[in-house]
């Protein structure tokens, strides 16, 4: 299959900064970029499609998830996080089995490709439910079994978690084209006993794994681990071993100077999730001097039960302003800066080495933003009107290795009649 | 005309809180309200619209605006705030004719209806022309000619801002079926002498007119300001007696304890620009405070260039998120509290006194949001989901004094493809 866009605005990385290549042709054949340039390319294409109006850039890398949480979105708003969490959130989870999170997931996909995401790093259970789905729908996801353990006496060869992560990464990683990649993952330092942390982490670095963590996201977090073991989260998890292969930490808005040095020097990736991270009054992860320190910082939305939506424009619009108040300074964050977080860091945090820049013999993963209604008027920086000025609803097409997967509201591989019939019947078991 | 909404789920104002009247009638007699209720009324109506699937609720006030500024969108984008201002901003304004401040009115026009406001208050020169477009469009809006003043010995009698204010407010004060307010406007304090001020000031309370000014913004103008006269900004316009009538302060990021205590005492209403106040690096203004105080705070997007949208919904959003995070607190700020910054405290803001609230009686100024789109399903919390979720291209449907002016992407009054031909030959000039 070989498509060729025309008359396109193309959104490229060149020499550190985001220059829009104007009125010019981008081939697809088969999952890669072919061509980008000002002149027609000679060959013959199976599909042309006119992009007036329009800017193609890469697709977002959503780097911190909880997919089917969508089923929770807006439960207890409002209360306090600890009422939130324990008298809604966790009731309802318990009652959630494979259909309703497959419900979930399917309704988050629909979500996420109207908005221009790509790809996608996961933290759930039933995460085979979310893979099949991933694979059927043509994205691309990142996916895990979290590991907790609350019982001191439990042992590593007992913990269930383990197996089932074990068990996903055997059947799951580097399926569907090497569209899914199944990581690992420790939930959280609270969540998880010393024992069964170190015998996980031994499994996932044997196999060069990516360890999804969450980590001090609140003032409360972090230094409960520090009086129970005098060490951060971040010491601690590395006291383990835990950074040792490949590793990414979500949320960080308590870290440490010291914990930062970690990252940098054990080349830890960090997730950014400012909607979650305002919203739940966890506070500002200091994300400007991470960026400054050359630690690679990408962008998610959190799960949508605390965000809560799976907008990746709204989390770049948030990035690009709250650092720059909090701060009292308007250069902080640039568009050049939240742009590159939203896809380059996240596809390399993913481990997706030729996926996240519009670039030849890349992975097609493609969104086109239709530049055609007011709030994008007058077409003076089309950088700044990504990043500050757009909406998801103005993404136009989402294309992953090649293949068109939304176009101007249409689905071409989820039924979304069917899927809201799913989430209605979910809704009445879960409520 | 008489309109009736039917299938409609309604948001109500009741005992301080907003709840959801579900599968309702909603009809509209002329301008106003005439009926909301579960059973549908017995009379005949010219047209009956089907609501199913979506919410109905206030169109959203915005209350602190400079409209033509849009022509400015994305100009000189992460630059620091004074070289943005004096070597961006201000030479393109200077090219501003009466030409260019109609197409940039009518852009933001067109943006705004899209996006669920009915009314703005704005602050710009060449109001004339806006107080027209606004007229011909439908929409309401509260107008100015703001004033300055930056040279000592210029006197009253001849300062021609002073002149132009006057004349726009016996032009045009209560035109169009009074959808048009003529308000006065002291652009700040740093731009005005005091002999100017003082003056005009009198002309305004000599009206009983609304005083639209920006107050306390940043940290060097409130700092300076003290320097200067040994008051803050909220002094120095107390002490010229600005808050003897009506008056509302947009910003007000720097303003102390004491100068709330003034708000309080002499009913300022506070205009909150979370986008603006974040993107431009001046801080987070003490919203909760000040709400908690019993002073009436309202929203509004701050123009275009330093936002860089109109867009209500972005800006609930952020006002119910960021003070969470920066109080590290997840219950500083409700959904109900924001939803009434944007609709009724705006409309009680411009003494719209029969506007912002879907009540029988009360003006049809309505919006109905789609709820349709996967990032607005499951369907648990309406409320949740305008705050934390929507996106202003939800918005299905905007009404003014009981006129559809906006509806599924089309315009009833403007004609969207001629204003982008004015914008473009606008930006030919400008740019």
């Amino acid at each position: 299959m070989k498509t060729l866009f025309k008359n396109a605005d193309i959104l490229l990385y060149e020499n550190g900064i985001y220059n829009v290549l104007q009125n010019a042709y981008l081939a697809v054949d088969g999952d890669k970029i072919s061509y980008i340039g000002k002149d027609e390319p000679k060959e013959s294409f199976d599909t042309v499609k006119d992009m007036s109006d329009k800017l193609m850039m890469s697709g977002f890398y959503n780097c911190h998830n909880h997919c089917p949480m969508v089923l929770l979105r807006g439960v207890g708003s409002d209360l306090p996080l600890n009422e939130w969490l324990f008298d809604k959130v966790f009731p309802i989870e318990d009652k959630l089995t494979a259909e309703e999170i497959e419900a979930g997931t399917l309704l988050a996909l629909l979500e996420m490709l109207a908005g221009g995401t790509v790809s996608f790093s996961d933290m759930y259970f039933e995460p085979q439910v979310t893979a099949k789905a991933v694979a059927d729908a043509g994205m691309k996801a990142n996916l895990t079994r979290p590991v907790q353990s609350f019982d001191p006496s439990e042992e590593p060869q007992d913990s269930f978690r383990i197996a089932q992560s074990l068990e996903l990464y055997n059947e799951w990683n580097n399926a569907a084209d090497g569209r899914i990649l199944i990581d690992f993952s420790i939930h959280a330092e609270y969540t998880c006993t010393e024992k069964i942390a170190r015998a996980y982490i031994e499994e996932c670095n044997k196999r060069n794994g990516l360890l999804h963590i969450h980590l001090s996201e609140t003032v409360k977090e972090h230094n409960e681990c520090k009086e129970k073991y005098g060490k951060t989260p971040a010491e601690w998890f590395n006291n383990l071993g835990a950074f040792d292969s490949r590793a990414f930490a979500a949320h960080c808005v308590t870290v440490e100077d010291s914990d930062m040095e970690i990252f940098l020097n054990k080349g830890v990736h960090v997730v950014h999730n400012p909607s979650s991270n305002m919203k739940l009054g966890s506070g500002f992860a200091r994300i400007p001097k991470m960026l400054d320190m050359g630690i690679n910082v990408a962008l998610g939305t959190d799960g949508a039960a605390s965000n809560n939506n799976l907008d990746m424009l709204e989390e770049i619009h948030l990035a690009s302003i709250i650092h720059n108040g909090y701060m009292q300074n308007a250069t902080v964050m640039k568009a050049d800066t939240v742009i590159k977080m939203a896809t380059q860091n996240g596809a390399v945090l993913q481990g997706r080495n030729d996926c996240g820049d519009i670039k030849v013999g890349n992975r097609a993963d493609i969104i086109a933003i239709s530049l055609d209604k007011p709030h994008l008027r007058p077409i003076i920086d089309e950088k700044a009107l990504i990043t500050y000025s757009a909406q998801s609803s103005d993404v136009y097409m989402t294309m992953v290795d090649g293949k068109v997967l939304y176009e101007n509201g249409e689905y071409k591989t989820l039924d979304q009649e069917k899927i809201y019939y799913s989430v209605e019947k979910a809704m009445q078991k879960l409520y």
